[in-house]
This record gives C-alpha cells, structure tokens and sequence, in this order.
C-alpha cells in the first residue's frame, strides 16, 4: 500500500479557532497514531489535529483535557488502569476489562473506552470458537484479548504466562486454564502472542512459539506492531498459516478512536491509505 | 503585504511526538495567533504547532500546561490578572504592570511575561519623551500602554477615562493627570486610543478623538486591532498624521511572544509574510 503515500497531499485545513484537539498520552509517544490520525483529518476534510504527549502527571493532564476542552485522548502505558478513576464514566468496551485506551470528552463528560478490545474483538469475529487457542502474556493487552476471546464465545484455551499471580488471575476471570510454560506438544489451532518476543529492541530475534507448535496450528495472531513482522508471524506466513498482525490491531483500534472523535467513519480507501503512510512516517 | 500570501506554501514538518504545542487562552479566542505563530514555525522550519482554546476553569488550564509540557501560552481577556496567582515568577515586563499576557514553560517552571508592554515601549521608543499625549482608557492594555510611556520618559500626559476609580488609579500609578473627559481645546501631539472605540462591532464609527484634537496633533496612535483602520486612524492618516496601529502592537507582541517560545528571531521579511497570512486569514 505504500505507493499511495505518493498520492497528492491533501489540502490540510489551517488550524485556527473552532480546530479540535485529540491527543494521547503515555509514557513513551510513538508517532503512529499522530500520524494516522492527522492523516485521516486531511483525508476527510474535517477541522481537527492530533498531537501526542508524554506527562508525569496523569491528573493534572486529565484536568487540562477537561479545562481546554479537548475532544478525545488515547490512553497508553502506564495510565490505563489509573485513568479510570479521574473519568465521569465507562462504555462497555472498557468496563470489560477494566481498562482505558481511549478518552472521549463530551462538553466536560469523561468516558473512558477500550478499542484495543473492541480491535481484537472485530479481527477474530470469523473464528469458529470452538478453536482452541494458546495465548501468550498476561498484561493489560493479554486481558484486552482474553476478554475478547471470552466474549466472542472462545471456550477452549490456555494462558501462557510466567507470572503465576497474574497468569492465573487472568485466566480464572475469563474462564480459561492457566499454565507457566509452553507444553509444545499441545495441539492448539489458534496462537496468540500479546508479550514482547519478537518485538524491536532485545526481544527481537525471540520466537514466540516454537516452530513445532505453529506447524501443527491453523492462525498466528501477534499483537506485537513493531516490527510489523515478528519471527512469529514470518515464520507462520511461511508454514501458510492464516495471520493477524499488530499492525491489524493499530489500525483498527485507532479507527475507532477517529470514529469516537468524530462521529464520521472513513472509507476502506481512506483508512488504508491513513495507515500507509502512518507507517512510512512512524 | 498580502502579495506576499501568494508564495509558494511553505514546507510544514509533520506532528509527531517531537512537536511541542504552544497555545492560547482567552474567553472569545481569535485566529490572528494561530495563524502568525504556525506560519512562522513553517517559514522557519521549527518543529511547533499552534492552537487557541477558550476554557472556564483558567487553573485546570494551566495545571494542563504544566502536566503536558506545553512550550508557551498567550494569555487574553480576562485572565491577565488571575493568572498570576498560577505562576512561579513574573518576567520585569509582566512585574511592571501587574498583568501577564504570555507564559513561558521551562521544563515546569511557569514565568509571566507582557509581550504587550514590550511591543508598546518598542513603538514608542522612536518619540521624543517630551511629547505631551492624551491617552483614552483604563483597562489592562491601557495600562501596559501607561506603564511603557512612562518608563520610555513620558512625564506629561493625561488618562481620560470615565471609569474615575480605574482612571485616577492608572494615572495615579504612574504620575500622570486624569481627567474623566476629553477636554478637545487641549493641545497634544499624541493621540492614544485604548477604548473599543472604531473597534468593529457596535462602536465601528466611534472616533476616539474629535477632528479638532487630530488636526493639531502630530501622531495618532490606536490599539484597537480590528478593523485594521479605524475612523480615528482615517482621520489622522487623512491629515498627514503620523501613524501606530493595533496591528503594529499585535504583530510586536506575537513576534515577541514567538522569540519567547522558540529562542529564534525571524527575519523582517519572514515576520512579514506571517502578518500578511495571518491578516490575510483572520
């Protein structure tokens, strides 16, 4: 899809009074959803910009969305449990798992979503749940995806994590079974990686499952969106498998956010061509 | 100037997570900052963007500032005063007249500063301090215009305010005379209009001093920004007045306030083209 980064550039609004403000905060801002974001503003003609910050202080930032009126904020690492309580209230998305990825500021109402969970929830929708499935991670994605799982219908699955406390919290709140390690003789038809193997910087050369175990399975779903292509994920697109990818989840999360934001859903084509060029200008 | 709009667009870098946000605050926000302040970061190539926001909770404003690193912020009607109190320090121009219409963020530490004040003493610097003005108004800008004549060596002049309680103290403060209407056979050299009078609205036709008073006058100076010229103005230009114009102090101020921000001082040229866009884009 890069080639249509070099479509003409769309005429961007000047930003001037009546311009809306989305944001996201965390501890280390990328630049993907900046990006995509902007992107899609120009793409749809609407009056917004995006910017993303850092902050050491989560209240005072959830009081300057308030003070300043700013229309939405993405919520990252470390501040998705936290935020909760500085909100006006839940959707669905987030009561579910009892995290915020998303702020939506109506005239001073906070709602905290989730579209990490509603992302998930939409690229597994097409899956028999009578899959078995192997999902790796126990942090606040894995509970995004497990929820998922859960409330897609999936029954039959195991939570990989070496974390006991958490493995086994996560596992008895969605009601699937727990296990420290791989057994790499498990047949499981559906592999889902939401830890950081494979991700850039010192994970990047771990598998997150063992060749054996993604020969034998049907799906390979990473969470991880950096690099796009994990070891994971290359290795099961070479075995054939059917794959979804981090980049799947960025995307469509983030679309989400747009939709919340701005009332407005963009076009396939617009959407594409957004997270085309988010990704050649991360 | 406006020719000058016509040039080919400058570059703008995208937003991403490296941009910093400056910004301002004002009960009824305008486009001329954003608009300057954005062209002049695409004109020198700085990695900024600009944005106006109105907000009813001014401490919730600035709690945001600090916890989003925000770089800079203008402050406008009403918040001058009651920002102080916000604040860690006042830069001597904003100590000067008690009034702060711009804050700057060093990593938390936030300082007032009154780029209004400096623009004002900038454009009067040039007049023999000996004239005698006639200064109508007493409101925070005519303050900062008071406090900049007096510490450019203006020592004969007087307030004409009907306002007595705002006019005697801003006389009082800075050892001028007051008087509660103009009395139109004085004679004075300089003309300062710093009343919504000629300003676009419901005193569009207003003059703020009478034909009499122009014609024996030697310069006419209003702050009044929009329309760009008043019948004050008209009238002096029309008799070969010398002339200082609202825009003259909002292109100062926002140039200063740039400098401030950005620790770069454009070109003329540069400066020029920003005014031009933005008076071509208000």
């Amino acid at each position: 899809m890069t080639q249509q980064t070099s479509a003409p550039e769309p005429a961007r609004p000047l930003i001037g009074r009546d311009t809306r403000l989305c944001m996201s905060l965390s501890a280390r801002p990328g630049n993907f959803g900046t990006r995509f974001h902007n992107r899609l503003y120009a793409l749809t003609g609407l009056d917004y910009v995006y910017k993303a910050f850092s902050t050491r202080d989560l209240e005072g930032a959830v009081r300057g969305i308030r003070a300043l009126d700013i229309r939405g904020c993405a919520i990252s690492m470390p501040f998705k449990e936290a935020v909760i309580a500085l909100l006006d209230g839940l959707a669905p998305s987030a009561a579910a798992i009892d995290s915020v990825n998303t702020i939506v500021n109506d005239d001073g109402v906070l709602t905290g979503h989730n579209t990490d969970y509603a992302a998930v929830a939409a690229l597994i929708v097409d899956i028999d749940p009578a899959t078995r499935f192997v999902l790796r991670g126990s942090g606040g994605m894995a509970k995004a995806v497990a929820a998922a799982l859960r409330d897609t219908g999936f029954r039959n699955g195991v939570i990989v994590a070496r974390n006991e406390p958490a493995g086994r919290a996560l596992a008895d709140l969605y009601g699937f079974a727990w296990a420290a390690d791989l057994h790499t003789e498990e047949q499981a038809d559906l592999l889902i990686n939401v830890t950081p193997m494979g991700m850039t910087g010192t994970d990047a050369d771990a598998l997150a499952f063992p060749p054996a175990m993604i020969t034998t399975s049907a799906i390979a779903f990473d969470v991880v969106q950096y690099p796009p292509e994990t070891p994971f994920l290359r290795a099961a697109a070479a075995a054939g498998k059917r794959c979804i990818t981090g980049t799947e989840v960025a995307i469509l999360q983030a679309l989400e956010q747009f939709v919340l934001y701005t009332g407005v859903r963009p076009s396939d084509a617009q959407v594409a061509d957004a997270a085309a060029f988010a990704r050649a200008h991360g």
